[in-house]
């Protein structure tokens, strides 16, 4: 009798053991997600990290980690002319270099990604910047946000016309100003105050962009929002090695868009998210989708609530989530750990990361 | 031997149902949070309460909610003249009774919560509309938002100056366009070709407002800022009959804030947020807080992720986390079942809600 009494014992421990470990999962989550108990033992995993530093004399130093975008969306492979791929993949290389240099001399992860960022607004072959697309009036609409993981502190612009930079602008709307978000003429304003360069609308008109205006307003605007062709917005996710996290993310939107229009990327937690606790994210693809779901936010909620991974929390967000309404997009995204996602689901997403020992890749399908 | 066993198998599944119950709540929040699991029953009842309905002949017809807010902020109980005080309790009335009058005769929770915002936006004494605050050049830069829980549709306008009613515009964004957010002079373009009415920015001026904007511009922005007098956003949440939540949300920003600050009432997350399978939002505060921590959509993501009740999402978010980094606001709620939450953690909130059989309730301490 006692012997079977204790044979139940064990089996009533075992299965509560058992229900201990998934409960978060099976109680919690529609969707089954197997792993996602695993996810506490990643997380406590960075202490670990810190405690293997003097056995690996690189620990400290190589922890840092960068992550580009250039935007999603483009053409199926092999029908974008093979210069034109080796001019992308050249940028982003450059773009991953500049970030490289900062992190790698133990820069801050927000000034690595301010400076990818406004390497890539000069760049015309990026919707940011010069060479940013134009509203229905023909003027380049600006956008641009920066978030501090290690404070929680976000700065953004939108809607400016003027501001060579408006990654620089958001960095010192954060800096300098009790407020989070400006835009227009107001932030114009700010940004000469500051110092920043302003320019001519006309800078940032590229003859690549007024071809393709003057194209698309002969046919619908309708069609535009449809399109698959690359929304090109940039963006830069880091870690570095004080372990802080940063997300910067710029674009002028979507070509023939509705003057005053604003997407995704000045909007904290949209766009654009960082947060030592969990990740930084800058997301690129059809900006209103990325709002309504309030994207960048929900992979980090994702990780801190339910306890997923990175690259569950990504996938699931750009793969289920805003495929099934039919969002079109993608992101990219470090941990807090190092880890890196840059899910898409448009045909292409020009992307790369940097980390220490592995050197740099880019990818763009 | 054979009745011990029983015993036994009583007992295991006993503790088997009672870990079952509890398990979401001990496996994933690191708070602790000890009536979380008590919300699946909750939720579950949404099912039971339609099957009751025969039962209770007004148990479908009887199942809306409606919740608003006037803005928190303001000074402690007692030192606003009793007069003062009766206006607002009278106008916070009056705005229930004509979203009651909706929700009763079948209306939608959408047409519900616009027309109460669109009220309280024509009433002098809130922060919205006609009453509105003055950015630091001495003009009402208006903003707002509205989500539809049932569809995710959402739409918001931002820094518009001539647009009579800013919530009636951001319905129109959602229905009539392809985007979420539309800025100025390009919002106040599209709300003309709507036939929506547009006024001289003169029209929101009042005299009270010119009276603190001249007192506030003699003493520093600063002290605006940290101020606590009432930030009088307006707002409202709703259920209807069918069961779809809603959130509308309107302000004229802070009183003296730079010419093109943004805060989070347009921004859908952030300020206001409806998802019909969690709750419906509208914050209201010192805005830059709730952009940060993306507020109103994280009411949704701790009921959705992590099994919280809507009390104690919304408890948790205004009392812990927004009161630890100084935020200073509040927020209203209702989620599906109909369940209420009004936290604030400044001085007092306008605020109010209508039930079908408790009739409506209006507070501001």
């Amino acid at each position: 009798m006692s012997i079977l009494n204790f044979q139940l014992i064990i089996i009533i421990f075992t299965m509560l053991l058992t229900l201990g470990v998934f409960s978060q999962d099976t109680a919690i989550s529609g969707i089954r997600h197997p792993e996602s108990g695993i996810q506490d033992q990643v997380s406590t995993g960075a202490v670990t990290g810190i405690a293997e530093a003097p056995q690996d004399q690189g620990a400290r130093i190589g922890r840092w980690v960068l992550v580009i975008h250039g935007g999603a969306g483009g053409p199926p492979q092999g029908s974008m002319p093979e210069e034109k791929e080796q001019q992308y993949r050249e940028k982003l290389s450059e773009a991953l270099s500049i970030g490289t240099a900062i992190l790698e001399r133990g820069g801050s992860s927000m000034e690595a990604v301010e400076a990818v960022v406004l390497f890539m607004e000069d760049c015309p072959l990026f919707n940011a910047g010069k060479g940013a697309v134009y509203n229905d009036e023909g003027v380049a609409e600006l956008d641009a946000s920066i978030m501090d993981g290690s404070t929680l502190m976000a700065g953004a612009v939108t809607g400016v016309t003027r501001i060579k930079n408006p990654i620089a602008a958001a960095h010192q709307v954060m800096l300098k100003t009790k407020h989070v978000l400006l835009m227009g003429e107001g932030a114009e304003l700010f940004a000469k105050e500051q110092g920043l360069e302003l320019v001519d609308p006309s800078y940032f008109q590229t003859p690549a962009r007024t071809e393709q205006f003057d194209r698309m307003k002969k046919s619908q605007r309708e069609q535009e929002m449809k399109d698959d062709r690359p929304k090109g917005t940039v963006g830069a996710v880091a870690l570095d090695n004080m372990g802080n996290l940063a997300a910067a993310t710029s674009t002028g939107g979507l070509m023939m868009k509705m003057k005053g229009r604003i997407g995704d990327t000045p909007i904290i937690g949209a766009g654009t998210y960082a947060n030592n606790a969990t990740c930084a994210v800058s997301c690129t693809g059809t900006g209103e989708y990325f709002m309504r779901n309030v994207i960048a936010y929900d992979v980090s909620a994702l990780m801190e609530y339910r306890g997923w991974s990175l690259e569950e929390a990504a996938n699931y967000l750009i793969h289920d989530k805003l495929k099934s309404q039919g969002g079109g997009g993608g992101l990219i995204a470090v941990d807090k750990e190092g880890n890196v996602a840059m899910p898409f689901n448009t045909n292409a997403m020009f992307r790369g990361y940097a980390k220490p020992k592995e050197g740099s890749v880019v990818e763009i399908y």
